[in-house]
């Protein structure tokens, strides 16, 4: 199944808290549900939220009580607020939002059913699309891996970050499914263990090749000659190629252009906010301590302990060697290529 | 108490993989249960792992069934090998067990009593001798540190570490005790979370102010200019200053020369390997990965998942700002300095 769907009203999504030890499905009655979802990262990844949010306004429009279009577009605006609101990071959560909301204030619909249809229509194009634009990346991306590779890989960014298939983890998998023989090191990436928890899980499922390492020692493998690309995906990527992701990210960057290994982000263009002139004005979430201290219940250390968790860094521009999206790879000037790509021009 | 010590033919170690659950103390009673102590990690920490194995050694010749100097000499050689392969990467093992075995064959002793004695008394004045160098390298190194400063630590390098008082944490404790405000973002250090279980616990002991990191967030504090000084420790410094340390200094040498913040080792004298031209001769030990996967005893994933575990990294020279010793801080270049404070002059 995909990671979130709609189901007569009901949105379904795999909880990936619970995996790799358990593959279940949970049922979200309502966007309430929707966005406590999405905060406590029953679904996580950026495309990912991004669909969820969007089913999550269609289930507002559709279990409002409304009878007329401004009373329906009250109570959906109020449902905005609350989903844009789960998680500060990311900007396709408020891109998908914004979508839907452009669609029901449009004009164009004579009722509030027909926002209502109009509304899950929409949510299950932002679905659809998401899987066909994450297989172009996905093509575009694997023409960079050659047989033989050892690829390095952060976080989670594979069919559960997405609706399907995935962004960074997506063009691995295609490079694999094209028979090329590679070999993927999977930062563990503390504190949520996304990469040895999902990403391992993924590669398990798909049977490639893998090792999940510490966070500490992609360095290690970097200088030893052993990383020839790495990939990973982007929470958002500002005007000027800066782009917020996973906490590690950064480092890893500084790490690859120390050791000239190529760093691409692959990120589709509707996690590119060409409004953020650099990465200096994303916001950065700070989660609860608790995630280090005792991570899914297993404590490391006693409760009163200090720690600190930051979510997300940014990655400066320079570090990068090219954004892969769905109209091609952007490469610096990073000014020049976004504008282009985010148009729908291929580069 | 100190992290090893001798009593009537017991070697008594602090159990590190119990802190900070709880502080238990276990009794040795042969040299071959010192150096699984070693291998499983009850206690590490280059200076301590010198000690216990010098401890080690006194007590083979204590049990030793040995009624004259040359059979007494043969059971000390087969105990000195059985002890330096316990672990491979520190070189104050070998350094402590060849200590012992020069004082046994110098010819200066008449019996084998004789070398029973100055065998244990030698091991003694490693263990005093290391505590009294660690004062000395803290008092060197705490001048490098303001009023106000955040400080990054990796890994565990304090009192558990060593016989006492510790390294890289012993200049932080250091500073602390001289009434400087400081803050230490602790590292915690995967795959054995040493910063996190044995750092933050020490830190707590002090009354320090301090916060455990994921081994992902320090370069986003280094970026936002936080982090004034990075302190570790070593477990072979090789004759160019390239050294050797837990797995993941490295990258934040790196990290911290891409920011400008100084960079610094805190290392003993007895951890320099003149023999070493450079650190890619240092052998690098790679450990279960198990520790990874279920670190004690926390599954984090199914055990069937593939995993790598490097234990350490080595750190050119180039990332260094200096060397902090008993005899000094060593500056570049290091092929003058190093030998300089190796042979005991005060730099």
């Amino acid at each position: 199944m995909r990671t979130v769907e709609w189901q007569n009203g009901v949105v379904k999504m795999i909880d990936q808290k619970a995996l790799p030890w358990k593959f279940e499905v949970v049922d979200l009655p309502d966007y309430k549900a929707v966005t406590a979802a999405i905060a406590d990262m029953t679904v996580r990844g950026a495309p990912a939220i991004g669909a969820s949010a969007a089913f999550g306004l269609a289930q507002a429009a559709h279990h409002s009580a409304a009878e007329d279009i401004p009373a329906l577009l009250r109570d959906l605006e109020e449902a905005a607020v609350t989903l844009k609101a789960s998680r500060p990071t990311a900007v396709n959560l408020a891109w998908a939002v914004d979508r839907l909301m452009q669609v029901a204030t449009n004009g164009s619909y004579g009722s509030a059913d027909a926002i209502r249809e109009a509304l899950l229509n929409e949510a299950q194009r932002i679905a659809d699309d998401d899987v066909e634009i994450n297989k172009r990346m996905a093509a575009n991306g694997a023409a960079l891996i050659k047989d033989g590779d050892t690829i390095l890989h952060h976080c989670n960014t594979g069919a559960l970050a997405t609706v399907d298939y995935g962004t960074a983890l997506g063009v691995i998998r295609a490079a694999f499914e094209q028979g090329k023989r590679i070999h993927v090191l999977l930062d563990e990436t503390r504190p949520r263990l996304q990469g040895a928890r999902l990403s391992a899980w993924e590669l398990e499922q798909l049977g490639a090749s893998y090792d999940i390492l510490p966070d500490t020692a992609a360095g290690f493998y970097m200088q030893r000659g052993e990383i020839k690309i790495v990939l990973v995906g982007a929470d958002r990527v500002a005007a000027n190629g800066d782009f917020a992701n996973k906490i590690g990210t950064y480092q890893i960057a500084v790490l690859a252009k120390e050791n000239g290994i190529p760093f691409y982000t692959v990120a589709p263009t509707s996690t590119i906010d060409l409004n953020l002139a650099s990465g200096d004005l994303i916001p950065i979430e700070e989660r609860s301590k608790d995630e280090v201290l005792s991570p899914y219940g297993n404590a490391l250390v006693p409760a009163h302990f200090h720690a600190r968790n930051p979510a997300f860094d940014v990655t400066p521009n320079r570090y990068l060697s090219g954004i892969i999206t769905e109209n091609g790879i952007a490469r610096p000037p990073f000014t020049e290529s976004l504008k282009r790509v985010v148009a729908g021009e291929q580069v």
